[in-house]
Protein backbone atom coordinates (compact mmCIF):
# COMPACT_ATOMS: atom_id res chain seq x y z
CA UNK A 1 0.00 0.00 0.00
CA UNK A 2 2.67 1.88 1.09
CA UNK A 3 4.68 2.07 -2.40
CA UNK A 4 1.94 1.87 -4.51
CA UNK A 5 0.61 5.50 -2.73
CA UNK A 6 3.88 6.72 -2.76
CA UNK A 7 3.99 5.91 -6.66
CA UNK A 8 0.49 7.71 -7.19
CA UNK A 9 1.26 11.04 -5.41
CA UNK A 10 4.51 11.32 -7.56
CA UNK A 11 2.66 10.75 -10.73
CA UNK A 12 -0.14 12.78 -9.84
CA UNK A 13 2.71 15.56 -8.45
CA UNK A 14 3.93 15.81 -12.00
CA UNK A 15 0.54 15.95 -13.90
CA UNK A 16 -0.68 18.22 -11.73
CA UNK A 17 2.13 20.67 -12.03
CA UNK A 18 2.20 20.07 -15.84
CA UNK A 19 -1.17 20.83 -16.37
CA UNK A 20 -1.22 24.16 -13.97
CA UNK A 21 2.22 25.34 -16.07
CA UNK A 22 0.07 24.95 -19.88
CA UNK A 23 -2.87 26.59 -17.61
CA UNK A 24 -0.63 29.75 -16.28
CA UNK A 25 1.43 30.01 -19.55
CA UNK A 26 4.19 31.93 -18.40
CA UNK A 27 5.64 30.77 -14.64
CA UNK A 28 6.73 27.19 -13.85
CA UNK A 29 7.15 24.83 -10.72
CA UNK A 30 10.70 25.46 -8.82
CA UNK A 31 11.68 22.55 -7.23
CA UNK A 32 13.42 21.67 -4.17
CA UNK A 33 14.21 18.36 -2.49
CA UNK A 34 14.55 18.47 1.27
CA UNK A 35 15.81 15.48 3.51
CA UNK A 36 14.22 14.94 6.82
CA UNK A 37 17.21 14.72 9.71
CA UNK A 38 15.10 11.92 11.65
CA UNK A 39 14.08 10.25 7.92
CA UNK A 40 12.57 10.36 4.57
CA UNK A 41 12.18 14.04 2.81
CA UNK A 42 10.03 15.47 0.21
CA UNK A 43 10.03 17.23 -3.58
CA UNK A 44 8.35 21.09 -3.27
CA UNK A 45 7.20 22.42 -6.34
CA UNK A 46 6.41 26.19 -5.88
CA UNK A 47 5.12 28.27 -8.47
CA UNK A 48 5.21 32.29 -7.89
CA UNK A 49 4.29 35.55 -10.22
CA UNK A 50 2.74 33.85 -13.02
CA UNK A 51 -0.04 35.02 -15.45
CA UNK A 52 -2.52 33.05 -13.67
CA UNK A 53 -0.78 32.29 -10.16
CA UNK A 54 0.84 35.03 -8.11
CA UNK A 55 1.87 32.31 -5.64
CA UNK A 56 1.64 28.19 -5.09
CA UNK A 57 2.99 25.00 -4.20
CA UNK A 58 2.19 21.34 -5.31
CA UNK A 59 4.17 19.48 -3.02
CA UNK A 60 5.20 15.51 -1.92
CA UNK A 61 6.55 14.41 1.39
CA UNK A 62 7.27 11.10 2.57
CA UNK A 63 8.90 10.84 6.25
CA UNK A 64 9.23 8.15 8.41
CA UNK A 65 10.94 7.26 12.28
CA UNK A 66 9.96 7.48 15.49
CA UNK A 67 7.03 9.00 16.32
CA UNK A 68 7.43 12.92 17.82
CA UNK A 69 6.34 13.02 21.16
CA UNK A 70 3.49 15.79 20.70
CA UNK A 71 1.79 13.45 18.27
CA UNK A 72 2.34 10.24 20.71
CA UNK A 73 -0.32 11.98 22.85
CA UNK A 74 -2.26 12.91 20.01
CA UNK A 75 -2.50 9.05 18.26
CA UNK A 76 -2.72 8.21 21.98
CA UNK A 77 -0.06 5.51 21.36
CA UNK A 78 3.41 5.42 23.27
CA UNK A 79 6.86 5.13 21.54
CA UNK A 80 6.12 3.79 17.77
CA UNK A 81 7.51 4.01 14.45
CA UNK A 82 5.27 5.76 11.97
CA UNK A 83 5.44 6.29 8.10
CA UNK A 84 3.45 9.07 6.60
CA UNK A 85 3.00 10.42 2.80
CA UNK A 86 0.97 12.75 0.85
CA UNK A 87 0.68 15.54 -1.32
CA UNK A 88 -0.65 18.79 -0.31
CA UNK A 89 -1.04 22.13 -2.59
CA UNK A 90 -2.56 24.91 -2.56
CA UNK A 91 -3.15 27.73 -5.00
CA UNK A 92 -3.47 31.45 -4.70
CA UNK A 93 -4.61 33.36 -8.09
CA UNK A 94 -3.73 36.89 -8.66
CA UNK A 95 -7.21 37.79 -10.44
CA UNK A 96 -9.49 38.13 -7.34
CA UNK A 97 -12.67 36.36 -9.51
CA UNK A 98 -10.29 33.04 -9.29
CA UNK A 99 -10.57 31.09 -6.34
CA UNK A 100 -7.55 29.84 -4.27
CA UNK A 101 -7.34 26.18 -3.98
CA UNK A 102 -6.14 23.72 -0.99
CA UNK A 103 -5.93 19.99 -1.62
CA UNK A 104 -4.31 17.03 0.14
CA UNK A 105 -4.39 13.23 0.37
CA UNK A 106 -2.52 11.41 2.49
CA UNK A 107 -1.53 7.71 3.61
CA UNK A 108 0.06 7.32 7.63
CA UNK A 109 0.69 3.64 9.36
CA UNK A 110 1.78 3.33 12.85
CA UNK A 111 4.07 0.41 13.47
CA UNK A 112 4.29 -2.37 16.59
CA UNK A 113 6.62 -3.58 18.51
CA UNK A 114 7.88 -6.37 15.67
CA UNK A 115 8.08 -3.36 12.95
CA UNK A 116 4.91 -4.52 11.40
CA UNK A 117 1.81 -2.19 10.98
CA UNK A 118 -0.42 -1.19 13.73
CA UNK A 119 -2.63 0.63 12.02
CA UNK A 120 -2.99 2.47 8.85
CA UNK A 121 -5.25 5.15 7.38
CA UNK A 122 -5.63 7.31 4.72
CA UNK A 123 -6.96 11.45 5.09
CA UNK A 124 -7.22 14.41 3.00
CA UNK A 125 -9.83 16.21 0.39
CA UNK A 126 -10.35 19.18 -1.89
CA UNK A 127 -11.98 22.52 -0.83
CA UNK A 128 -12.37 25.83 -3.03
CA UNK A 129 -11.98 29.70 -1.41
CA UNK A 130 -13.57 32.19 -3.67
CA UNK A 131 -13.31 36.06 -3.24
CA UNK A 132 -16.20 36.29 -5.23
CA UNK A 133 -19.42 34.30 -5.37
CA UNK A 134 -20.12 32.56 -8.66
CA UNK A 135 -22.81 29.83 -7.71
CA UNK A 136 -22.49 27.92 -10.83
CA UNK A 137 -18.76 27.41 -10.29
CA UNK A 138 -19.31 26.60 -6.59
CA UNK A 139 -21.63 24.14 -8.11
CA UNK A 140 -19.44 22.78 -10.66
CA UNK A 141 -16.69 21.80 -7.91
CA UNK A 142 -18.71 20.37 -5.75
CA UNK A 143 -20.62 17.93 -8.28
CA UNK A 144 -16.95 16.68 -9.43
CA UNK A 145 -16.41 16.07 -5.40
CA UNK A 146 -19.75 13.69 -5.65
CA UNK A 147 -18.89 12.13 -8.59
CA UNK A 148 -15.77 10.80 -7.41
CA UNK A 149 -17.39 9.80 -4.11
CA UNK A 150 -20.79 8.46 -5.64
CA UNK A 151 -18.90 5.27 -7.33
CA UNK A 152 -17.63 4.17 -3.65
CA UNK A 153 -20.80 5.08 -1.30
CA UNK A 154 -23.47 7.19 -2.03
CA UNK A 155 -23.11 8.69 1.46
CA UNK A 156 -19.60 9.44 1.46
CA UNK A 157 -20.40 13.12 -0.64
CA UNK A 158 -22.69 14.32 2.13
CA UNK A 159 -20.54 13.14 4.82
CA UNK A 160 -17.18 14.30 3.92
CA UNK A 161 -18.96 17.48 2.35
CA UNK A 162 -20.24 18.54 6.11
CA UNK A 163 -16.72 17.50 7.49
CA UNK A 164 -15.32 19.72 5.21
CA UNK A 165 -17.71 22.88 6.24
CA UNK A 166 -17.20 22.30 10.10
CA UNK A 167 -12.90 21.92 9.22
CA UNK A 168 -12.39 24.67 7.48
CA UNK A 169 -14.21 27.08 9.76
CA UNK A 170 -12.58 30.28 11.47
CA UNK A 171 -14.77 29.69 14.76
CA UNK A 172 -13.06 32.82 16.23
CA UNK A 173 -15.13 35.33 13.09
CA UNK A 174 -17.79 32.51 12.90
CA UNK A 175 -17.28 31.99 8.92
CA UNK A 176 -16.23 29.46 7.00
CA UNK A 177 -12.81 29.65 5.03
CA UNK A 178 -14.29 28.85 1.85
CA UNK A 179 -17.07 27.08 0.18
CA UNK A 180 -16.07 23.76 1.31
CA UNK A 181 -15.54 20.36 -0.22
CA UNK A 182 -14.61 17.39 0.96
CA UNK A 183 -12.84 16.86 3.85
CA UNK A 184 -12.10 13.30 5.38
CA UNK A 185 -9.32 11.53 7.88
CA UNK A 186 -8.96 8.22 10.15
CA UNK A 187 -10.42 6.37 6.96
CA UNK A 188 -9.34 2.73 8.36
CA UNK A 189 -10.04 -0.76 7.60
CA UNK A 190 -13.50 -1.65 8.19
CA UNK A 191 -16.28 -4.78 7.66
CA UNK A 192 -17.11 -2.36 4.73
CA UNK A 193 -14.44 -1.23 2.95
CA UNK A 194 -10.84 -2.59 2.67
CA UNK A 195 -7.57 -0.56 2.48
CA UNK A 196 -7.74 -1.46 -1.15
CA UNK A 197 -10.88 0.31 -1.50
CA UNK A 198 -10.32 3.33 0.49
CA UNK A 199 -7.27 3.62 -1.71
CA UNK A 200 -9.47 3.36 -4.66
CA UNK A 201 -11.41 6.28 -3.41
CA UNK A 202 -8.97 8.58 -2.35
CA UNK A 203 -6.92 8.50 -5.59
CA UNK A 204 -10.19 8.56 -7.67
CA UNK A 205 -10.57 11.86 -5.62
CA UNK A 206 -7.11 12.89 -6.34
CA UNK A 207 -7.87 12.08 -10.01
CA UNK A 208 -10.51 14.59 -9.93
CA UNK A 209 -9.10 17.54 -8.73
CA UNK A 210 -8.27 19.22 -12.12
CA UNK A 211 -11.50 18.41 -13.45
CA UNK A 212 -12.97 20.18 -10.22
CA UNK A 213 -10.72 23.53 -10.37
CA UNK A 214 -9.04 24.21 -14.00
CA UNK A 215 -12.39 24.74 -15.91
CA UNK A 216 -13.61 27.45 -12.94
CA UNK A 217 -9.85 28.86 -13.61
CA UNK A 218 -10.35 28.87 -17.60
CA UNK A 219 -13.72 30.41 -17.01
CA UNK A 220 -12.76 33.64 -14.41
CA UNK A 221 -9.11 34.16 -14.95
CA UNK A 222 -9.82 36.95 -17.91
CA UNK A 223 -11.96 39.31 -16.00
CA UNK A 224 -11.16 42.22 -15.33
CA UNK A 225 -10.61 43.84 -12.06
CA UNK A 226 -10.20 47.47 -10.51
CA UNK A 227 -8.15 47.80 -7.09
CA UNK A 228 -11.05 47.06 -4.77
CA UNK A 229 -11.58 43.83 -5.74
CA UNK A 230 -7.99 43.23 -5.10
CA UNK A 231 -8.09 44.68 -1.65
CA UNK A 232 -11.16 43.26 -1.22
CA UNK A 233 -8.90 39.01 -1.89
CA UNK A 234 -5.73 40.87 0.30
CA UNK A 235 -8.39 41.30 3.52
CA UNK A 236 -10.14 37.63 2.52
CA UNK A 237 -6.81 36.52 2.39
CA UNK A 238 -6.19 37.43 6.15
CA UNK A 239 -8.71 35.34 7.01
CA UNK A 240 -7.05 32.45 5.02
CA UNK A 241 -4.04 33.46 7.32
CA UNK A 242 -6.06 33.06 10.27
CA UNK A 243 -7.22 29.93 9.19
CA UNK A 244 -3.96 28.56 8.46
CA UNK A 245 -1.98 29.46 11.71
CA UNK A 246 -4.48 29.42 13.90
CA UNK A 247 -6.90 26.69 13.36
CA UNK A 248 -5.02 23.78 10.81
CA UNK A 249 -3.83 20.80 12.33
CA UNK A 250 -1.87 20.03 9.83
CA UNK A 251 0.48 23.50 10.06
CA UNK A 252 0.44 23.46 13.47
CA UNK A 253 1.31 20.14 14.37
CA UNK A 254 4.52 20.72 11.00
CA UNK A 255 5.41 24.14 12.75
CA UNK A 256 6.02 22.16 15.91
CA UNK A 257 8.03 19.15 14.94
CA UNK A 258 10.37 20.58 12.91
CA UNK A 259 8.85 20.25 9.74
CA UNK A 260 10.02 22.11 6.89
CA UNK A 261 8.67 25.62 7.25
CA UNK A 262 9.07 26.51 3.59
CA UNK A 263 7.39 23.74 2.43
CA UNK A 264 4.52 23.95 5.28
CA UNK A 265 4.09 27.90 5.19
CA UNK A 266 3.79 27.88 1.16
CA UNK A 267 0.24 27.97 2.03
CA UNK A 268 0.49 31.82 2.52
CA UNK A 269 -0.89 33.88 0.26
CA UNK A 270 1.71 36.62 -1.38
CA UNK A 271 0.13 39.56 -0.63
CA UNK A 272 -2.12 39.86 2.61
CA UNK A 273 -3.72 43.15 4.28
CA UNK A 274 -5.77 43.32 7.52
CA UNK A 275 -8.10 46.45 8.27
CA UNK A 276 -9.45 47.58 11.45
CA UNK A 277 -13.29 46.12 11.97
CA UNK A 278 -13.63 45.95 8.07
CA UNK A 279 -17.03 45.31 6.40
CA UNK A 280 -18.56 44.85 3.19
CA UNK A 281 -20.84 47.45 1.72
CA UNK A 282 -24.71 46.23 2.15
CA UNK A 283 -26.26 44.68 -0.95
CA UNK A 284 -22.75 44.08 -2.29
CA UNK A 285 -20.84 41.00 -3.89
CA UNK A 286 -18.55 41.23 -0.92
CA UNK A 287 -21.56 40.67 1.34
CA UNK A 288 -22.84 38.32 -0.48
CA UNK A 289 -19.65 36.13 -0.46
CA UNK A 290 -19.59 36.43 3.26
CA UNK A 291 -23.83 35.73 3.92
CA UNK A 292 -22.72 32.16 2.16
CA UNK A 293 -19.40 31.54 4.43
CA UNK A 294 -21.61 32.17 7.49
CA UNK A 295 -24.44 29.28 6.60
CA UNK A 296 -22.76 26.68 4.23
CA UNK A 297 -24.98 26.11 1.67
CA UNK A 298 -26.09 22.54 -0.19
CA UNK A 299 -24.79 22.94 -3.86
CA UNK A 300 -25.64 19.77 -5.29
CA UNK B 1 -5.28 48.01 43.75
CA UNK B 2 -8.44 47.45 40.98
CA UNK B 3 -9.35 50.61 40.96
CA UNK B 4 -6.62 52.14 41.27
CA UNK B 5 -4.94 50.32 38.37
CA UNK B 6 -8.12 51.14 36.26
CA UNK B 7 -7.79 54.75 36.40
CA UNK B 8 -4.17 54.32 35.79
CA UNK B 9 -4.42 52.84 32.53
CA UNK B 10 -7.57 54.56 31.55
CA UNK B 11 -5.21 58.39 31.73
CA UNK B 12 -2.19 56.15 30.48
CA UNK B 13 -4.84 55.75 27.36
CA UNK B 14 -5.34 59.24 27.03
CA UNK B 15 -1.75 60.68 27.54
CA UNK B 16 -0.20 58.06 24.87
CA UNK B 17 -2.91 58.59 22.60
CA UNK B 18 -2.74 62.12 22.11
CA UNK B 19 1.35 61.91 22.17
CA UNK B 20 1.30 59.72 19.53
CA UNK B 21 -1.71 61.76 17.36
CA UNK B 22 0.64 65.06 17.58
CA UNK B 23 3.81 62.70 16.61
CA UNK B 24 1.58 61.38 13.71
CA UNK B 25 0.37 65.21 13.13
CA UNK B 26 -2.18 63.43 10.62
CA UNK B 27 -4.25 60.79 11.51
CA UNK B 28 -5.79 60.29 14.70
CA UNK B 29 -7.15 57.80 16.84
CA UNK B 30 -11.06 56.23 16.25
CA UNK B 31 -12.69 55.10 19.88
CA UNK B 32 -14.87 52.25 19.94
CA UNK B 33 -16.64 51.13 23.57
CA UNK B 34 -17.73 47.71 23.69
CA UNK B 35 -19.28 45.36 26.34
CA UNK B 36 -18.67 42.02 26.94
CA UNK B 37 -21.55 39.80 27.62
CA UNK B 38 -20.18 38.07 30.49
CA UNK B 39 -19.17 40.97 32.17
CA UNK B 40 -17.26 43.98 31.71
CA UNK B 41 -15.82 45.17 27.85
CA UNK B 42 -13.12 48.29 27.05
CA UNK B 43 -12.13 51.19 24.88
CA UNK B 44 -10.38 50.14 21.61
CA UNK B 45 -8.40 53.44 19.57
CA UNK B 46 -7.36 52.53 16.43
CA UNK B 47 -5.06 54.81 14.43
CA UNK B 48 -5.28 53.90 10.71
CA UNK B 49 -3.53 55.83 7.26
CA UNK B 50 -1.41 58.39 9.45
CA UNK B 51 1.77 60.47 8.24
CA UNK B 52 3.58 57.94 10.52
CA UNK B 53 1.65 55.47 11.78
CA UNK B 54 0.04 53.02 9.06
CA UNK B 55 -2.10 51.21 11.66
CA UNK B 56 -2.31 50.60 15.31
CA UNK B 57 -4.25 50.32 18.20
CA UNK B 58 -4.16 51.67 22.16
CA UNK B 59 -6.75 49.53 23.88
CA UNK B 60 -7.63 49.38 27.07
CA UNK B 61 -10.47 46.56 28.88
CA UNK B 62 -11.49 45.44 32.02
CA UNK B 63 -13.10 42.01 32.15
CA UNK B 64 -14.62 40.24 35.05
CA UNK B 65 -17.18 36.78 36.22
CA UNK B 66 -17.00 33.08 35.34
CA UNK B 67 -13.72 32.03 34.47
CA UNK B 68 -13.72 30.82 31.55
CA UNK B 69 -13.30 26.90 31.30
CA UNK B 70 -10.36 27.23 29.25
CA UNK B 71 -8.61 29.78 31.47
CA UNK B 72 -9.37 27.27 34.62
CA UNK B 73 -7.12 24.74 33.50
CA UNK B 74 -4.51 27.23 32.39
CA UNK B 75 -4.11 28.44 36.13
CA UNK B 76 -5.01 25.70 37.61
CA UNK B 77 -8.26 26.23 39.75
CA UNK B 78 -11.86 25.06 39.21
CA UNK B 79 -15.25 27.12 39.29
CA UNK B 80 -13.76 30.77 40.25
CA UNK B 81 -14.45 34.33 39.55
CA UNK B 82 -12.06 36.75 37.92
CA UNK B 83 -11.48 40.47 37.12
CA UNK B 84 -8.39 41.30 34.61
CA UNK B 85 -7.80 44.57 33.04
CA UNK B 86 -5.21 45.91 30.93
CA UNK B 87 -3.46 48.24 28.48
CA UNK B 88 -2.34 46.74 25.48
CA UNK B 89 -1.34 48.49 22.33
CA UNK B 90 0.84 47.90 18.69
CA UNK B 91 1.93 50.23 16.25
CA UNK B 92 2.53 49.78 12.82
CA UNK B 93 5.06 52.57 10.98
CA UNK B 94 4.78 53.23 7.50
CA UNK B 95 8.23 54.12 6.79
CA UNK B 96 10.14 50.54 7.41
CA UNK B 97 12.92 52.44 9.26
CA UNK B 98 10.95 53.34 11.76
CA UNK B 99 10.18 50.07 14.33
CA UNK B 100 6.97 48.46 15.17
CA UNK B 101 6.65 48.30 18.94
CA UNK B 102 4.06 46.51 21.38
CA UNK B 103 3.49 47.15 24.84
CA UNK B 104 0.95 45.84 27.59
CA UNK B 105 0.39 46.53 31.01
CA UNK B 106 -2.11 43.77 32.73
CA UNK B 107 -3.73 43.38 36.54
CA UNK B 108 -5.26 39.93 37.42
CA UNK B 109 -7.93 38.90 40.31
CA UNK B 110 -9.07 35.51 41.18
CA UNK B 111 -11.58 35.45 43.90
CA UNK B 112 -12.14 32.40 46.24
CA UNK B 113 -15.84 31.16 47.23
CA UNK B 114 -16.21 33.65 49.77
CA UNK B 115 -15.56 36.43 46.92
CA UNK B 116 -12.13 37.61 48.59
CA UNK B 117 -9.41 37.64 46.52
CA UNK B 118 -7.61 34.22 46.67
CA UNK B 119 -4.62 35.79 43.88
CA UNK B 120 -3.70 38.84 42.04
CA UNK B 121 -0.36 39.21 40.34
CA UNK B 122 0.40 41.81 37.36
CA UNK B 123 2.19 41.05 34.08
CA UNK B 124 3.16 42.81 31.01
CA UNK B 125 6.08 44.64 29.05
CA UNK B 126 7.50 46.76 25.79
CA UNK B 127 9.22 45.29 23.12
CA UNK B 128 10.55 46.55 19.77
CA UNK B 129 10.28 45.21 16.47
CA UNK B 130 12.85 47.00 13.80
CA UNK B 131 12.80 46.26 10.01
CA UNK B 132 16.29 47.96 9.88
CA UNK B 133 18.63 48.02 12.79
CA UNK B 134 19.89 50.65 14.24
CA UNK B 135 22.26 49.84 17.28
CA UNK B 136 21.43 53.18 18.75
CA UNK B 137 17.83 52.84 18.64
CA UNK B 138 18.12 49.37 20.28
CA UNK B 139 20.69 50.63 22.90
CA UNK B 140 18.41 53.75 23.69
CA UNK B 141 15.12 51.68 24.14
CA UNK B 142 16.85 48.93 26.52
CA UNK B 143 18.22 51.97 28.36
CA UNK B 144 14.91 53.51 29.13
CA UNK B 145 13.53 50.01 30.14
CA UNK B 146 16.37 49.85 32.74
CA UNK B 147 16.19 52.84 34.47
CA UNK B 148 12.39 52.10 34.81
CA UNK B 149 13.50 48.65 36.48
CA UNK B 150 16.53 50.06 38.13
CA UNK B 151 14.53 52.19 40.95
CA UNK B 152 12.65 49.05 42.05
CA UNK B 153 15.76 46.35 41.96
CA UNK B 154 18.67 46.28 39.66
CA UNK B 155 17.94 42.13 38.89
CA UNK B 156 15.04 43.44 37.07
CA UNK B 157 16.13 44.23 33.84
CA UNK B 158 18.31 41.16 33.38
CA UNK B 159 15.46 39.26 34.18
CA UNK B 160 12.79 40.69 32.40
CA UNK B 161 14.49 41.21 29.34
CA UNK B 162 15.71 37.32 29.30
CA UNK B 163 12.06 36.60 29.48
CA UNK B 164 10.99 39.19 26.39
CA UNK B 165 14.31 37.27 24.71
CA UNK B 166 12.35 33.74 25.26
CA UNK B 167 9.51 35.14 25.27
CA UNK B 168 9.05 36.68 21.73
CA UNK B 169 10.21 33.85 19.72
CA UNK B 170 9.03 32.66 16.41
CA UNK B 171 10.92 28.62 17.32
CA UNK B 172 9.76 27.67 14.09
CA UNK B 173 11.89 30.35 12.97
CA UNK B 174 14.54 29.85 15.39
CA UNK B 175 14.46 34.00 15.56
CA UNK B 176 13.15 36.49 17.47
CA UNK B 177 10.00 38.40 16.75
CA UNK B 178 12.31 41.69 17.55
CA UNK B 179 14.45 43.22 19.40
CA UNK B 180 13.01 42.57 22.85
CA UNK B 181 12.81 45.01 25.83
CA UNK B 182 10.90 43.79 28.89
CA UNK B 183 8.03 40.46 29.47
CA UNK B 184 7.09 39.93 32.79
CA UNK B 185 4.35 38.40 34.59
CA UNK B 186 2.62 36.57 37.46
CA UNK B 187 4.14 39.23 39.63
CA UNK B 188 2.69 38.06 43.16
CA UNK B 189 3.23 39.16 46.80
CA UNK B 190 6.30 37.78 48.49
CA UNK B 191 8.18 38.75 51.35
CA UNK B 192 10.68 41.12 49.07
CA UNK B 193 7.61 42.77 47.22
CA UNK B 194 4.25 43.93 48.47
CA UNK B 195 1.59 44.41 45.59
CA UNK B 196 2.27 48.27 46.23
CA UNK B 197 5.70 47.84 45.24
CA UNK B 198 4.84 45.63 42.54
CA UNK B 199 2.12 48.62 41.23
CA UNK B 200 4.74 51.01 41.55
CA UNK B 201 6.91 49.21 39.26
CA UNK B 202 4.05 48.32 36.38
CA UNK B 203 3.30 52.20 36.54
CA UNK B 204 6.75 53.00 36.49
CA UNK B 205 7.18 50.84 33.35
CA UNK B 206 4.35 52.05 31.61
CA UNK B 207 5.01 55.48 32.18
CA UNK B 208 8.54 55.25 30.72
CA UNK B 209 6.70 53.94 27.11
CA UNK B 210 6.60 57.05 25.37
CA UNK B 211 10.18 57.99 26.56
CA UNK B 212 11.77 54.59 24.78
CA UNK B 213 10.03 54.62 21.60
CA UNK B 214 8.92 58.22 20.70
CA UNK B 215 12.55 59.47 20.16
CA UNK B 216 13.37 56.68 17.92
CA UNK B 217 10.08 57.63 15.53
CA UNK B 218 11.34 60.99 15.99
CA UNK B 219 15.00 60.42 14.26
CA UNK B 220 13.81 57.45 11.74
CA UNK B 221 10.44 59.36 10.56
CA UNK B 222 11.72 61.09 7.74
CA UNK B 223 14.56 58.67 6.42
CA UNK B 224 13.68 57.84 2.60
CA UNK B 225 12.56 54.71 1.30
CA UNK B 226 12.13 52.89 -1.76
CA UNK B 227 10.26 49.45 -3.05
CA UNK B 228 12.85 47.15 -2.03
CA UNK B 229 12.71 48.73 1.91
CA UNK B 230 9.17 48.19 2.09
CA UNK B 231 9.04 44.60 0.68
CA UNK B 232 11.57 43.88 3.26
CA UNK B 233 9.04 45.37 6.13
CA UNK B 234 5.96 43.65 4.70
CA UNK B 235 7.73 40.11 4.23
CA UNK B 236 8.96 40.66 8.39
CA UNK B 237 5.70 41.84 9.02
CA UNK B 238 4.72 38.54 7.98
CA UNK B 239 7.11 37.11 11.01
CA UNK B 240 4.97 39.09 13.12
CA UNK B 241 1.77 37.75 12.15
CA UNK B 242 3.35 34.26 12.72
CA UNK B 243 4.28 34.92 16.43
CA UNK B 244 0.85 36.35 17.03
CA UNK B 245 -1.63 33.92 15.26
CA UNK B 246 0.90 30.38 16.39
CA UNK B 247 3.05 31.13 19.72
CA UNK B 248 0.88 34.51 21.65
CA UNK B 249 -0.83 33.07 24.64
CA UNK B 250 -2.86 36.44 25.04
CA UNK B 251 -4.25 36.66 21.16
CA UNK B 252 -4.55 32.75 21.48
CA UNK B 253 -6.65 32.50 24.39
CA UNK B 254 -8.72 35.93 23.55
CA UNK B 255 -9.39 34.07 19.90
CA UNK B 256 -10.76 31.03 21.78
CA UNK B 257 -12.51 32.44 24.39
CA UNK B 258 -14.78 34.85 22.55
CA UNK B 259 -12.95 37.76 23.11
CA UNK B 260 -13.45 41.05 21.07
CA UNK B 261 -12.04 40.17 17.69
CA UNK B 262 -11.42 43.40 16.09
CA UNK B 263 -9.49 44.24 19.01
CA UNK B 264 -7.36 41.69 19.50
CA UNK B 265 -6.88 41.62 15.96
CA UNK B 266 -5.78 44.76 15.62
CA UNK B 267 -2.11 43.86 16.51
CA UNK B 268 -2.19 42.45 13.12
CA UNK B 269 -0.45 44.83 10.46
CA UNK B 270 -2.09 46.40 7.67
CA UNK B 271 0.23 45.00 4.58
CA UNK B 272 1.96 42.36 4.95
CA UNK B 273 3.83 39.53 2.43
CA UNK B 274 4.84 35.57 2.59
CA UNK B 275 7.38 34.67 -0.69
CA UNK B 276 8.47 31.29 -0.52
CA UNK B 277 12.28 30.98 1.02
CA UNK B 278 13.11 34.44 0.84
CA UNK B 279 16.54 35.03 2.01
CA UNK B 280 18.24 38.59 2.28
CA UNK B 281 21.41 39.35 0.23
CA UNK B 282 24.78 38.34 1.96
CA UNK B 283 26.62 41.41 3.51
CA UNK B 284 23.29 43.38 3.59
CA UNK B 285 21.52 45.68 5.84
CA UNK B 286 18.59 43.13 5.89
CA UNK B 287 20.69 39.97 6.82
CA UNK B 288 22.36 42.40 9.53
CA UNK B 289 18.32 42.73 11.39
CA UNK B 290 18.52 38.30 11.07
CA UNK B 291 21.75 37.67 12.74
CA UNK B 292 20.46 39.87 15.56
CA UNK B 293 17.23 38.17 15.64
CA UNK B 294 18.92 34.78 15.71
CA UNK B 295 21.27 35.63 18.79
CA UNK B 296 20.08 38.11 21.00
CA UNK B 297 22.08 40.64 22.28
CA UNK B 298 22.67 42.98 25.22
CA UNK B 299 22.23 46.66 24.81
CA UNK B 300 23.22 48.15 27.43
Amino acid sequence: MKEQFVSYIRELQNTITSRLEELDGKATFVQDKWQRPEGGGGRTRVIENGNVFEKGGVNISEVHGKLPESMQQYFGVNDADFFACGLSLVLHPENPFVPTVHANWRYFELYDEKGEIATQWFGGGQDLTPYYLFEEDAMHFHKVCKQACDGHNPNFYPKFKERCDEYFFNSHRGEARGIGGLFFDYLKETDKMTMKQWYDFVTDVGDSFLEAYVPIVEKRKNIQYNTENRDWQEIRRGRYVEFNLVHDKGTLFGLKTNGRIESILMSLPPYVQWRYDHHPAEGSEEEKLITVLKNPADWV
